[in-house]
């Protein structure tokens, strides 16, 4: 039996896999840009500095790509199927990297300058608009109903997206505590529509481009969803006690700049004591210096808020496979699928 | 004889027309965003304040939304089958002007502050791209090949609209003079880009909703860029000799920035040896001041530029036009058109 002896593929060869398989098609995209769009495009996706010049291994995971092949697999199609979808969802994360970075001010994003750092924010603005154009305009042109529910699915994805962006913008201004305080189950819709909705509509574009039923999709999308809110709160984990030395962000950067993550939220949504004298210190008048910061990531943690978004985290994979379970899948990108999703969040940077 | 005593009715009268039409569709439909994004679409498409009031009659002449009404009753359709198009290029020609903002630091548009001035750079970004995403969704929701057809008219489109964003930017940075100048036949390139791209689509849209066969629809399309390039040219004339209390902008403004407009590439393109004494102001050291911009604006006209800007306008009417009697149309909305077209550029701000 071939089946039994299967070796299943640790997730790092999975997603090199995808990469392979995407890369070609995702340069001949890139190339229809006009070719100073080209050019931010290839710096925003780690293929070359700002001078131009190409810059091996600088890439992302490739996680939404990877995420597209084996939605095409899952539905009994072969990787190939899903690439156009690949190149559409990285289009669109890349999109929206460029953008977040204008709207957050974030200057530095995996140890280089932001485009709108290195571009200006003009440029920046445009460059991202090209990406989002390409990515519709990419699947408009598959042909058929395929293209259609194709086409279906991202637009959908995408009001999602910019939906949970306008959600995170806005706790900024919201209170730490009292009637208008963000409560942990606001900032699931918002990672849900922020981050789940493009890593959901990436497994379920490339099941719809392989030909699958209705509930296939649907159920990668949601299986998405869930790993979208359980990869947010993993980042969050990381922007506080993340090294920085991998993550590439400071020390404590989301609470320096008092970002309203899970475990921060967790923590003052608990009874214990600590919470109260997190709430006092976060309440307290002018900005948090140094030995501050470190006493809130102290209380965060003695509230239980690093656990909770731990646990955050586990319950939102188990959903995202329990999704997987309600439908029939190849087994082998099942396989890969289960392999790959707790990889992305058992990570380090 | 009906047709024969059926009165021409006068451009305002059809913009009003059409306005009516999309106007309600258009309300339900910037309603599905955000509230957030609502209250921002609703500020920049002049339907309220900063302070979310309405404020009457402040919005745009809305030839967009008409061209799709148009371009449906043109192709033996009802107005109202032209509506869904309508609203998508409404909401793109938003997302457009709230971007473009950003990109050119305006601070006022329509004698009001310009969105990022008004919300902030990150929040015009953000409303930028809702508005562009809900409009791929509107057209993504039409069923069935009608509704592929039309998304694929608008991600052609978008493309066209951000390459010839990029083409009008990357103008900024090249010289008056000399082998790198900027001739009038890319400044027509970018026209019928950044600006002929969407009234082209808007007019083709209309017709590929109410079931035009693709020579009527393209043909639509072709007079639309036409249009465009026309429109540039008229809004060039205007940025340098145009009414500031009528365009909201200051006189001369164009010159102010030094703008790459037509009619100063017009001029200097000529033989005139007021185009040399143009080339030798606008080439000479630190910004103009007052005297400077009055004196190369007299140049400009002076070596024909004002003239041949006007020329251009009136040429690409034609070629409007002449790409509507190479097809066949119903005739009101033919009628309609053929009025509106010369509306559009025989304004003054």
């Amino acid at each position: 039996m071939t089946l039994s002896t299967t070796r299943q593929a640790p997730a790092p060869e999975i997603l090199d896999r995808c990469r392979e398989l995407v890369r070609p098609a995702l340069v001949e995209s890139v190339r229809r840009l006009h070719p100073w769009h080209a050019e931010t495009a290839a710096f925003s996706l780690g293929w070359s500095g700002v001078d131009g010049d190409p810059v091996p291994g600088s890439q992302g995971k490739g996680v939404r790509q990877a995420l597209a092949v084996l939605g095409a697999e899952a539905a009994g199609g072969s990787g190939r199927d899903g690439v156009t979808g690949a190149v559409a969802v990285e289009l669109i994360h890349t999109f929206s990297l460029i953008h977040d970075d204008i709207m957050d001010g974030d200057e530095t994003r995996r140890r280089r300058p932001t485009v709108w750092k290195a571009y200006g924010t003009g440029p920046a603005v445009l460059a991202g608009d090209a990406l989002f154009a390409l990515a519709v305009r990419t699947l408009a042109e598959v042909p058929g109903p395929t293209g259609t529910a194709a086409v279906g699915h991202l637009s959908g994805a995408l009001g999602d997206l910019v939906h949970g962006q306008a959600q995170d913008l806005l706790f900024e201004s919201r209170p730490w505590t009292g009637s208008e305080a963000v409560l942990p189950h606001e900032y699931r819709a918002m990672a849900t529509h922020k981050t789940g909705s493009l890593l959901g509509c990436a497994a379920a574009l490339g099941a719809v481009l392989a030909g699958a039923p209705a509930p296939v999709a649907d159920a990668l999308d949601r299986a998405g969803r869930h790993l979208g809110v359980a990869f947010q709160a993993v980042d969050d984990l990381l922007g506080i006690w993340g090294d920085p030395q991998i993550t590439g962000k400071p020390v404590h950067s989301d609470l320096r700049r008092l970002k309203k993550t899970f475990p921060v939220l967790a923590a003052l949504a608990s009874e214990h004591p600590a919470a109260r004298r997190l709430e006092a210190l976060l309440t307290g008048p002018g900005p948090l210096d140094g030995a501050g910061v470190r006493r809130a990531a102290e209380l965060v943690d003695e509230a239980g808020g690093r656990r909770a978004a731990v646990t955050e985290a586990r319950d939102q994979l188990r959903a995202a496979r329990s999704c997987l379970d309600g439908v029939e899948l190849a087994e082998g990108a099942r396989g890969d699928l289960l392999t790959l999703i707790p990889f992305l969040i058992d990570r380090t940077g």
